[in-house]
């Protein structure tokens, strides 16, 4: 009676075809349960949630293995910056119709990142929905008690630090919608297809997590926009910065676009989607971070200063100009 | 450059406003960070994950704060079968828009329900969606380690129970829906209310949690439909059962309209939405478990027994002929 007329048990064999295969943790119990099971282990579980939704967060024509690796490395990424070790996650999947060829790379993306990151599937929720695909992804990450990495924390004198390049991923997606980025790279296919991937598929830093879990005061992942995600820091933490703007790290595609003005420095520092850990790092750790970072394999960039003061975070140019910033980040509302 | 035109900041405000208030646990840090921590406490977490779709889960219509207090206690219900004590709860919020008349009644059901069920909202993650609202909830639970209530370990001579009354839910939305059910109950507005209410707010069994761990062999919660349901617990425990259908336990409004003829039997143990507790007691405990389920407040019902076989479970009527089902239960695909 309640049940609009679909064959019955279609849920469970989707489940069965595309994702058991992918619950391998004894947690899952071979997604046969109604729950799933995380070991407390003595210490913290760190829990993140984050959700991608078709139009907003990627778009229809996006190849569904890498929908599936955004929907999980986003989330991987909360955790890195966290300092925690990636534990599993659990998917909710909300569908306009059971398509195998969608879901048969979806599935093997997802898998294939569950086992890259060591962060298996431990359970989930299918739904469908007259709307747009939506994929809301819990993660759980593990610290030693009291060890997760909060905002707060950062104290004046620290260092400003970001891993990788920024604003990548927001000229990836002007790329994809015809825009200017589209236009200037007309004749450079690897730019255009690295910058497209960096929108497509965040490369989100857990080599780094340790490291950042014993040296950084204060760490987030940049997910909205460097500037705006700065400011969140800086007054979860009671404080203020100065960024040095030519020294934000770019891609060699985002730097020949700004020597060529077809961006400004405030759109690339204000774009979202780039996945970079963004923390404070007081001076007399600095060295012993950015030797773990070496050995981890992650770029790390001293970009500017933790400084005393309750108002927004400047940043600067060549001259020590303050750079106005029309606005700081991306917000859904 | 990735935003639509929106106001910046107005997805941290909106979380401000709304569910800053009911984050008091202090692993929510006061949705002030990217992740929220639950501290191990040297037991077992369950972890359950349900979401609810308009137009699919609940109706347009449906008022503001019952569909809150539904999407957590879909997943309190999980939690209670299992045998596990709420611990908190993240949630992702995909909105059209911003409504104030609908996010403030929303907002305050849940913090209700979770201060009523001593599970506090940790974290989660707002975002924007065209399509119909969606509310997906990851809860998690306390269990003694070792000790969560599977749906495998049913064996046989045990009794089948439930919890409540089986079919009320459907029938509240085949009211809502004006079919048969609203014709019939035409007059009596109170049996109207009831049901309605049954589909809109579940009861969760919280109560009964700790009796489960104690004395289930195997439990689930009856979410898709009693016969669905306890096919997959037979399924997962390798048994089969057969049920008494008379012995079903009814609310008095589907038990006057299966008197009636307005609907049969096989539509209300399919029907989906109940959010009973099914399990599976060994005979030598249900003395204890009924004791304890009377001191906790949850009518419990004995309506069968497991047997050895792997053939779906058999309803009987009261002659003790077997009820075709049509369909076992609601299926999303």
């Amino acid at each position: 009676m309640t049940s609009p007329a679909k064959p019955p048990s279609g849920e469970d064999s989707l489940i069965a075809r595309y994702f058991k295969p992918l619950a391998s943790d004894p947690g899952a119990f071979n997604l046969d349960d109604d729950a799933a099971m995380l070991k407390g282990q003595g210490g913290d579980i760190v829990v993140t949630t984050d959700a991608i939704v078709e139009g907003v967060h990627f778009l229809p024509e996006d190849p569904p293995d890498t929908v599936a690796r955004k929907a999980l490395r986003v989330n991987l990424s909360d955790l890195a910056a966290k300092g925690a070790t990636p534990a599993g996650f659990v998917l909710t999947l909300a569908l306009r119709v059971v398509d195998e060829k969608w879901l048969t790379p979806f599935a093997r993306g997802l898998g294939e990142d569950a086992a890259l990151f060591g962060c298996p599937l431990l359970g989930g929720d299918t739904v469908s929905t007259p709307g747009p695909l939506m994929i809301s992804i819990t993660a759980f990450g593990r610290v030693p008690e009291g060890r997760m990495v909060h905002r707060r924390g950062a104290k004046p004198g620290d260092r400003v630090v970001v891993t990788g390049t920024i604003g990548d991923a927001a000229l990836g997606l002007d790329i994809l919608r015809g825009g200017a980025a589209a236009t200037a790279l007309a004749g450079d296919v690897a730019s255009r297809r690295l910058l497209v991937g960096r929108f497509r598929v965040p490369q989100p830093r857990n080599a780094l997590a340790e490291a950042v879990r014993d040296h950084a005061s204060a760490a987030m992942d940049v997910s909205d926009g460097l500037a705006g995600d700065l400011a969140k820091l800086c007054a979860a933490s009671g404080v203020s910065a100065v960024i040095d703007a030519p020294g934000v790290p770019l891609s060699a595609g985002a730097a020949s676009m700004l020597a060529r003005g077809v961006v400004g420095i405030e759109t690339l520092v204000s774009g979202g989607d780039d996945y970079e850990i963004l923390c404070a790092i007081p001076e007399n750790h600095f060295e012993a971070f950015a030797a773990a970072a070496g050995q981890a394999g992650v770029a790390v960039t001293s970009i500017g200063t933790v400084i005393a003061g309750a108002e927004a975070p400047k940043f600067l140019d060549a001259q020590g100009r303050e750079i106005a910033l029309p606005r700081l980040s991306y917000s859904h509302f």
